[in-house]
């Protein structure tokens, strides 16, 4: 299997990852997972954009031209050959020996590494929902950094499973956040509400696209905190995110229940995202 | 180098780290630190106690009895030759291919990896004492638990760092709760206070220690939250940890001074400290 290493493509038996490798010992470095279609990346830009927007937020220098790792994902693509599924790109701080909490010399170089994963989209699943429970976040305080320290995460996503969900509702205080690897919206009254981007969320390429499609359409969409009442109340309820798009909650915990997902908005929100994703990567079959 | 890679003991160069290591990819692992002098490890019992108790907090087996593990971190020390220096012992969740914020299976094993660093004491430091800041703690709400998403700490480092101090003293909503790699405690009217143990601080084992001098000496400690406010008035503020020991905090910020440090009680307890050292690992000549 062909896999990103540094600036080169080699055999993945090759990669070789230093056990002082800062993100190996401090979690020290960010992430994209990027979305393939039809062999062409979705929101590319954006999500470079955003890799960027991570480093500089924890002060690490990509070693790269956005040109360059452009180039390198696509090379990564073709060589593949994988139509649909996902690129999963990291960078870390590098290898820094001994252990010592402090950032190492500029002259340390990041760690880059990217595979990509065929995967396709989950039709089926878009149709009926997921199932979700609501908990508390207990992640840290800077959750518009795509990084590598997911421990939280991770934990919160396992409770979700624990009780046979699949997305874990974050809140803090009783004010929503978002779920474990994803945002969450609600539609309320008609409106559809997520929280605004700030320190305690992701800020989604998935939600950038369905706010403008929404917005096309003419629903009015309010970037504010809302409460878990309002949760509870809400008509519709759904999760973006890069891997799973426009994902209808069918549950959360044990009480309560959509009569039937996707809802009216929900389903033009996933109509919409898959015109965006057609426009830019071709027609999807499936 | 000799280090630990799973239940053996290799040359450095051997150890290879897979990028699906769940440690690199999600920060899924736990980790101690070890202090060895004159050959023998200090408080070991208390480590590894730590080092299950902190595995079980994130279900994680540790494939090895504690009494496997004694042997190993052992052999380590002997092979590698090392008198006084700094044992780091890090545990993940394995490799999982492909990438899943799910755990995986219990087939996957956890991945073991340790190296020893050879550390003299810093004599001089203890007397000078270290320079601090004071900032948000942006960490998150578990952190009972020695884990490897350490990204928060190591930012908060960092700013430390680059006001030319060697810690930061973290608070949420002005309570003082830690510092970004040590406990921190504080002299106030004749009474140590330091924040209890919970969610929101590292059940430290240096600290263990100290209070336990502390009681020994006379002095009273109270495990209770203090404000910045007591901070700023306290007669004597200082932190512990493994590799620092009994550290006196001589700079907070740019306002406050202390005209004398180690302050007498500081002194008192780095004294009996070193008592202590010297009882489990005999008489130190640094």
């Amino acid at each position: 299997m062909k896999v990103i290493w540094n600036n080169e493509i080699v055999d993945r038996s090759q990669v070789r990852i230093d056990p002082e490798d800062r993100g190996y010992q401090f979690g020290d470095g960010i992430y994209e997972v990027i979305r393939a279609y039809n062999g062409t990346f979705f929101c590319l830009e954006e999500h470079l954009d955003r890799f960027y927007s991570s480093a500089s937020k924890i002060e690490m220098n990509v070693p790269y031209t956005p040109a360059e790792l452009k180039h390198l994902v696509n090379r990564l693509l073709d060589e593949t050959g994988i139509q649909t599924g996902n690129l999963y790109l990291q960078l870390t701080r590098g290898v820094s020996s001994p252990r010592n909490h402090m950032y190492p010399d500029a002259g340390v170089l990041p760690m880059l590494t990217g595979t990509m994963t065929a995967v396709d989209r989950d039709a089926a699943k878009m149709e009926a929902g997921i199932p979700t429970i609501v908990t508390d976040d207990i992640r840290w305080l800077k959750c518009d950094i795509k990084m590598i320290s997911l421990l939280g995460n991770i934990m919160v996503k396992h409770e979700a499973h624990k009780h046979n969900a699949e997305e874990a509702i974050l809140h803090r205080d009783g004010i929503v956040t978002e779920c474990s690897s994803s945002n969450l919206a609600i539609v309320k009254n008609g409106e559809i509400l997520t929280h605004p981007d700030g320190n305690l969320i992701l800020p989604g390429i998935t939600k950038l696209v369905w706010i403008r499609c929404a917005k096309a359409l003419g629903y009015p969409v309010r970037e504010v905190p809302f409460s878990l009442d309002d949760l509870y109340e809400a008509e519709e309820v759904f999760c973006s995110s890069t891997t799973i798009e426009v994902m209808p909650v069918s549950r959360i915990g044990d009480h309560v229940l959509f009569d039937k997902v996707p809802g009216k908005v929900t389903r033009a929100l996933q109509n919409a995202y898959l015109e965006e994703i057609e426009q830019q990567c071709g027609l999807l079959t499936v």
